[in-house]
């Protein structure tokens, strides 16, 4: 099979190369890969910045945003020849902390969770993988040209019931939600806004390409002004934060309206200095009980959530969120970013 | 009854007159105050930036730290002449809002609650009051001498709440919480987080006075070093944070422990402007699923939880925590700060 490997750690090692196919261990599917998807993190593995290959060797393979058919499932597995599966991402110490132990390791608290395709496990940028059971969940049938969605969709999920949990500590009853950043998140994000019967806002930088018909065919509200204006008009009981941009992420924490909730997902870079008025942050902050909860990974229950959402979407409008799909042998264009890309995919087929 | 009054959005109007006794309204109590407590808030009215008088006239009674003794009890309210209690200090709008319906008045998203002794509806600070039984809380007989502690440690009890309620959004058992600052409000969150069984740290700025040795006598860690590094060394699951002070509110954002919980609970003036790492505050915030909550005021549930931990507390701990206590007639001295002060109390008898 083929497969795009890099070398974590090392800059420009991205490379397609001939692998021998993948043997299933007892229990695990064999699935055949589709697409991947790709974003920031790849850009960073690639560019020498983040990931760790798997024990005795320098090179990983790449992709975390997965797409699969099952080409033999073992009976008694629940999943059976043909099924359209996604894998998720992450897998818990041998020995768990408390969070893993519980199957929510998108909230492991030592860190020595493994990630596939980004820390220690080979990811599914492969023509041919295999995963165990519990970690693939099946797509209905309908989303083979969407669902290399799931993973960045199994995020928005879990950013949603971060949202809902957090605000569940008392009456909560959201109308209005601000969605900072028209990229796949921020589009997801708005996504499954809309489905939750809220008004939905996004507000980005440009107003051409893709982003602003896209959000508009979903009912929401596309803005482009100044941001704190933005917010103050919207007076949003949510904002989700999908750009770590950090005049942003500040002006989020005192533009909700009263008991509002931020979500973060954004992630930034360290080092980005600003001067704000923190009196007023934490005076609103507290006198209006807001709260502000950071947001990563996803668990399987984020990926059925997320295989739920896809299904009750237009796939239509879904399929614009694809802006490229670039064959296996050409993956270096995907990894480069282009102005109106949203979602740039890799096909593993052909 | 001699009562103490001031005149909302004027300078010095504090005054000690003469009132006619109230007269309950149907199914009310009628109360013999015996103290109030004395909080910054007391100190933004009557120094003209807060409060608002009830509807026709210019003053207002002060006080909503109160304690009290049933004097007339109608039956079936549930209270005997004698009884020891509070009185809650919020109440919701005629029209409530969701939150105010569920009785969570202390969650109120439209702000027309009205509060005793702040906003338009007299206070505590009387030698004789009225107050609905839904709204007055029962202390045990033996705390007397400490019961006015009732409304800091509603507040406190409040916001441990809400740790529990973010923390609870997965799997949450803490084991190290810091809190920072050691007046009224920090020295009692640190006595409900021992009561949870926590390690406790409390950060200050003062190294002398009644401060280290009221921690350490709850069997807390007492810091007074900087603050960065103390919240580095301790790595705090849970930040309870009590200055307002606006590098203490940041440096609090990324200093917990991965699942970190921050309750925001201390008020601070709008205006403050600081540069920080907002790059850091988001990413940390993101990749370890942290979580920031504000917290004010409390209801009836928060006021029957003060009083449970009240009832469990070293009655002589609770004592010191009162380092002044002014009689009526030279209120006005209450009202000043002094170094060594942590909670000055008003008392009304005699």
């Amino acid at each position: 099979m083929r497969a795009l490997t890099v070398k974590p750690g090392r800059q420009d090692c991205l490379d397609v190369r001939e692998l021998p196919d993948p043997s299933p261990a007892d229990g695990e599917l064999l699935v055949r890969g589709l697409a991947i998807g790709v974003c920031g993190t790849d850009r960073e593995i690639t560019g020498g910045h983040y990931g760790k290959a798997p024990l005795g060797r320098d090179w990983l393979i790449l992709g975390h945003e997965s797409l699969g058919r099952v080409e033999r499932a073992p009976s008694g597995s629940g999943f059976s020849t043909g099924d359209l599966v996604a894998g998720v991402v992450r897998r818990p110490d041998p020995v768990p902390c408390g969070a893993c132990a519980r199957q929510e390791f998108d909230m492991c608290r030592n860190g020595r969770y493994t990630e596939r395709g980004i820390k220690e496990l080979d990811g599914f940028g492969a023509q041919a993988w295999c995963v165990e059971p519990d970690y693939a969940v099946r797509l209905e049938p309908h989303l083979a040209s969407v669902g290399v969605l799931m993973e960045p969709t199994s995020v928005v999920a879990k950013a949603w019931e971060q949202v809902d949990r957090v605000g569940g500590r008392s009456w909560f009853e959201p109308r209005r939600a601000l969605v900072t950043g028209a990229g796949p998140i921020g589009l997801l994000a708005a996504l499954l806004g809309v489905q939750r019967g809220l008004e939905v806002h996004v507000l980005d930088r440009v107003s051409d390409g893709p982003k602003p018909s896209l959000v508009r065919d979903l009912g929401a509200a596309y803005h482009t002004d100044d941001a704190e204006r933005v917010i103050d008009d919207v007076c949003p009981d949510v904002i989700v934060e999908a750009t770590g941009a950090s005049t942003l992420v500040f002006a989020s924490l005192t533009g909700t309206a009263s008991y509002g909730v931020v979500c973060l997902t954004g992630v930034s870079p360290a080092g980005r200095r600003i001067t704000a008025d923190a009196g007023t942050i934490n005076r609103e902050m507290v006198l209006q009980n807001d709260a502000v909860v950071g947001s990563v990974n996803a668990n399987q229950r984020h990926f059925r959530q997320a295989a739920a959402a896809l299904a009750r979407a237009d796939r239509s409008w879904l399929e614009r969120l694809i802006t490229r799909r670039v064959p296996l042998e050409r993956a270096a264009e995907a990894l480069e970013s282009r102005p109106d890309d949203v979602k740039v995919v890799i096909d593993l087929e052909g």
